[in-house]
């Protein structure tokens, strides 16, 4: 696959494939389907949708961009399909503070995705799979627990549809494993993870009894770029030969526990630190604070980005070393001492 | 853009938003359609179409696919816009044998034309653009006359919709020009031209008032590839010095001279030979004559493909000389006379 976007979109037909085999029961389409879906019309072009959460960012084309809900930007005036979207949990930090509410928390959300799921069935536009990000990136650095996951995982297979895990900008190691959804113990993999940036091409990786029934279902004219793979050949190797992850790792705790630290030492100006990995954020009081923390950076030699509203996301390359951290940390500390 | 897939959706949103400026006369979309398109809900997430022709291909993401109408394959279960699709002229070859007939059949695609956009208005999903290839190639090599495109073009003015013209295979000099629509003598240039293939990265280019009005509306993680234009650029200064241009018209007339004298010579295998530059094509009287031409072409060295349902598709490389042309309508007669 060539990006993000269209890897979620091949992802999304190996759903719907596998979905309308099992409606039809094994029984390939008759002569009406294969004429009608030429027109884009019924029984050819059926009516599915993919259930996606609220604050989710997969991409920006069509498929891609109705499973989008991060910022308005990205979607005004573009029609798309009229599919639902989910609560993905909204936790109150330090996690080991508030365990009960945050339990609770899940629990809301995994319910309202029951719930989503059985009008979807009912309003005859049923949900093929769900697609999740690990940790949603572009939306503000929202974490989801392993109990949340696993519920996930749980109702998938509960209602026979496909999990997806977007791993996009997880992927690739910023968390410290190849695939942030090693962090969640599921009793089973997931059906689908997908993947592009770090990995520095686009692609996909399923179960088998995902692989469509014939040729020409999924396909492109360059089908992948060789070059590129052999660019991510080495960025494989170095990762293993560098010990890179376990770099990622040591350097994510030198980060989050600064961050932590910070939030402390400056209770009005920042909250929430949390991270995998490097794979860190943390929280400004205000928008327009988050903008200047970031701007005053840039003045300290430090190029950072936002996420969501009000986070201030980190997101080092593979070589970023605790001593890289502790720069950081100096840095932004020496800024919030401006405020 | 990353591919001629992706190259067609960002178009179609250019489509969207010049429409949604002028349906709001100007006026930036109100708070009420920012939250509602977060949700895919209306007013900000709007009924919009676009139009297309049947035996068209466009791509494989769901807005391009819902534009694609060449083979069954590639939408069967897959669920879509509810897109119009209108037809494109199936003409009688020889063209000069044939005029009144072909200008006729002009006149009826166009007038169907006409009618689908008032029935999409009155539907309240209405066309924001329409979508065709210079020549419809994966669909079959189909052409389209200059009368039919000025035609198109007039239509478009007159509704104030968008034209894009798809040149991803067309696009790169295969036709002898860069642009297979600069053969059409248009009054006014397309609205939109996307390209990709041959121009080894996806793209487009467009007329000035179809620039987005805000920063994130079109985006990409890569905007493109570094690597991709600098082989472009060698690419072009190659067609340039070497003359490909007229290499290719050249080779060209040899092609479709060849493929008209073996039409001529058997007449119950070949019909309709057909091109612009090297971008030729000739159908054989059945599907099955068709892929055993192709077969037996391959064990006398020549690796030829099919389109559409009957077609023998042309498409060699700009490098492709007289000579070698020589050699193909050698190597197709010596199979022909096999038969």
């Amino acid at each position: 696959m060539m990006c993000g976007s269209c890897s979620n979109e091949n992802a999304f037909k190996l759903m719907y494939f596998k979905y309308m085999d099992k409606v039809r029961g094994g029984i390939p389409p008759n002569d009406e389907a294969m004429k009608s879906c030429l027109d884009n019309l019924s029984p050819g072009t059926p009516r599915l949708s993919v259930l996606s959460f609220h604050g989710g960012f997969h991409g920006r084309t069509p498929g891609a961009l109705a499973c989008t809900h991060s910022k308005s930007i990205h979607k005004i005036d573009v029609p798309l399909y009229d599919w639902p979207v989910a609560d993905f949990p909204r936790y109150k930090y330090p996690l080991e503070e508030n365990t009960q509410e945050n339990t609770a928390e899940d629990k809301r959300c995994l319910d309202k995705v029951e719930e989503i799921l059985e009008r979807q069935t009912k309003n005859s536009n049923p949900c093929v799979g769900i697609i999740v990000e690990p940790i949603q990136a572009e939306g503000g650095d929202h974490h989801g627990s392993a109990n949340f996951f696993q519920g996930l995982q749980d109702i998938c297979k509960k209602h026979d549809i496909v999990y997806l895990v977007d791993e996009v900008q997880t992927g690739g190691g910023p968390t410290g494993k190849m695939w942030a959804h090693e962090y969640f113990n599921l009793r089973d993999a997931p059906d689908i993870v997908t993947f592009s940036k770090k990995m520095l091409t686009g692609g996909l990786y399923h179960k088998p009894d995902l692989r469509p029934n014939n040729a020409y279902q999924i396909f492109n004219t360059w089908v992948g770029d060789p070059s590129k793979l052999i660019l991510l050949d080495s960025v494989l190797k170095t990762i293993r030969q560098d010990k890179l992850l376990e770099t990622t790792l040591k350097a994510g705790d030198v980060l989050l526990s600064g961050l932590r630290r910070l939030e402390n030492q400056f209770p009005s100006l920042l909250h929430s630190a949390r991270g995998i990995g490097t794979f860190c954020a943390v929280d400004a009081d205000t928008s327009a604070r988050r903008d200047q923390i970031l701007a005053k950076l840039r003045t300290e030699g430090v190029h950072c980005g936002g996420c969501g509203e009000t986070a201030i996301r980190i997101r080092p390359a593979l070589i970023f070393e605790t001593k890289h951290a502790n720069i950081f940390i100096e840095s932004l500390e020496k800024v919030l001492k401006t405020f």
